[in-house]
């Protein structure tokens, strides 16, 4: 492996409320994938995001998620698939309006939370977010758990599919991350960071936290930028990578 | 004249809520302004909207208006224009997704309740409106009430401008419709509709209440879908058009 | 059995959106459980409502339901028991100070659609609703699902507990009722639902669209009002006890 | 003057959205206006903040605001009279609902944001908040800012006011703060706080960032949590109050 994406969640404040810090996270990784007004975010809070992606040369995409601020979009709800698939279609334009004013264009898509989370494992799901996609664009770039029924329904619905593992989660044996309800799912140490991402390369695999491993391509890895040890573990692992003569490129970049 | 466009509003549904009869109006007018999930809507609401638009050969736009569903957009909110500007860019982009899914497009944007009624008369939330419609897709027609800022903010901004005035609102001497708080804002008599769309052809202009004329060209008519006389006064309206040899056309028809 | 009580949900619109008909069902009703602006209604729309009830000599209930106005309350949502009981606690205390305005009491509490179905089955938000009205009041009744979680857990509590069943709505086996995404969810026919009602009240039972009974005393019986054909099912259901000499009154009036 | 109160804003996080260092305010403040979930909070934030101040020996107060979390209040809104009450209403009540399950009480009120700045000046909106407060409870203490409508209109409805003025923020000759929108809206220099609150108690008066004198009692001082700078000037106008030996009390504890 000679180049790999690194993502992250941005522009996840709304109105008076700031949360992340995106300027210093767009400093490291390649790739925004940008809350689109239901479980964050607003029309300002994007346009900002998204100018300081074009500024830094990051690539953007939209990161849809739940109707749901007061819980952040991290709470699972229950739709009809049709239902589904107008709501990422909506975000997904949202952004794409967003994004026409500051001279940029969506390159990928990446499912947010409780909804991330629900497709991981539900077909259905999947196959809704990756046919919204479809219709909006069908060269719009599908980031999609690795080993996830996104990455399927992905490829059977013909989109160009990244996979993708966390930095800073760790896993279940089955290849989900862990739930943020466990007091194990986030990784807050830039050295256990740095040998995860080291190790799934490597292996060519996701590595579960009791050692499963799940054979994989991993084209992405995501960094969170709403921990406070965020920025300095996304550093530690771009710093890492590029040690190791590995490039960091934008998701339009890598050859999927 | 030998053509004109009858639009409405659509998809003013929420969720569980329904109001109006985007039906019945679909058969009698030939532009759709659909509302984009801030005043009114969802994506669900929207994509119906659309499909219904299509299967009727009515063009659709887009209806933005305040984040305000517990005013209906009714209510005036002072934002900066930036803000402002994005907030549309939002809502046209929105609705693009969901058109995109239907396999329509999305060629005009007309302002909702409060938005509309500020932009009427103030400059900066008319241009803001313009830019935001440039921005994403210079070629959309901007639904301009006549006698607007918006005319003259759509003009400047390069964008083509259909004047609309309105079948069922009675007028003020500036040019503004009258105010839903005054009793006699809304015709509900389909006589009364027809008289004032006709003196408003055969005059060229814009009639107050009081007999102020106020010449402009007309492009379009508006008629409202959420009154229960709403239909049977479009329907009247569209009859006493076509008596007189008038075409009923879309806005991308109209010769503008 | 001599008397029972006829409770409805009202007060279920919001804004500029209207949804059933309180007028109408405040006459045969004798207790109304209203919506408390979560999701379903609003300030103004519960003053209306409360007004309206004392208006009537119904007696007005909380109606609590998660925060999910897209939804109309109607989608699980999983939150921490805490939160469940501030939520809950919250929306009392909110109809408290709409009452206090029109000059009448919040004399019971009911959960709404998604939050009584899961609260049915599950202790922990059964509990958590009904210490949150413990907390605010203990005298207040809460109505609770006949064969309910809610029913222990009010008992628990010490709190007066009304049995509660639909006159609307078929019923599993376990003594849930049948989910709206079932076509037999809701009873249209009014006979049914005399049917239902006199067998339950004859067998002291639930019993199931299958046949099975299940023990339970009964003290109230819902009738919703946001079906086509509910005010006329609930007047057809209130005469037919009436002939059978049954009394219908308050929830306050009744012996619990 | 041997005592006045110190009351903050307290309770403006939201969800996942944190604003304030409420933890540090409440050991210098004596009184707490909990925001009630329309501007700002949610039920559980609110509970939190409530059983702080209990914890502390702070008295808490609803602050009401309008229904704009995207705006954060701070955006006018025009409503009639009555639907205006209603919301008021519900909001004390929703707190009262909280406060209850944490074994306290609701004795004050204060407007949040744009509410507070129109019913300064708009006696309409100066009285539907005292209606408010008084159909919920008479005894209940309307913090009105000195000098206006709403000190006014508590004294007609017979409530208790206790006339506010603020530590950090600048006052026009009107008597009114000076709107955000301008740069020296905002006092961050402890000593510039510490002048205006001395100068004010020895003058009896507001005094403009004019130098115009407006007569008024002063009850109550306010500051502001959601400053990087808040608690420092909080802390330091404590410590200079105290040591002109004025005692700093709750309100309720105030002779009004």
């Amino acid at each position: 492996m000679t180049q790999i994406n690194l993502n992250s969640d941005m522009g996840e404040s709304f109105g008076r409320y700031t949360v992340g810090d995106d300027a210093a996270l767009m400093k490291i990784i390649r790739s925004a994938s940008i809350a689109c007004g239901f479980h964050a975010g607003d029309p300002t809070v994007m346009a900002n995001a998204v100018r300081l992606a074009r500024d830094n040369g990051v690539s953007i995409g939209a990161h849809p998620g739940f109707n749901d601020l007061g819980g952040f979009g991290r709470r699972p709800i229950r739709m009809n698939a049709k239902e589904l698939e107008y709501m990422v279609a909506y975000q997904i334009g949202a952004l794409q309006g967003i994004a026409a004013g500051v001279g940029t264009k969506v390159t990928h898509v990446k499912p947010h939370g409780a909804l991330n989370n629900m497709a991981h494992e539900d077909a259905e799901y999947a196959t809704a977010i990756a046919r919204a996609i479809k219709s909006v664009d069908r060269d719009i770039i599908f980031v999609a758990n690795a080993c996830s029924e996104m990455v399927l329904a992905g490829e059977r619905e013909g989109l160009p599919v990244a996979a993708e593992a966390y930095i800073d989660r760790t896993y279940e044996d089955n290849g989900n991350i862990t739930s943020r309800r466990h007091a194990d799912a986030m990784i807050h140490d830039p050295q256990q960071a740095i040998r995860q991402v080291l190790s799934f390369i490597g292996e060519q695999a996701i590595i579960s936290k009791h050692g499963k491993k799940i054979p994989t391509r991993i084209h992405t890895f995501c960094a969170h930028g709403d921990e406070a040890t965020g920025v300095a573990v996304a550093g530690a692992v771009r710093a890492a990578l590029e040690a190791q003569g590995i490039k960091i490129v934008t998701l339009p970049e890598m050859t999927l």
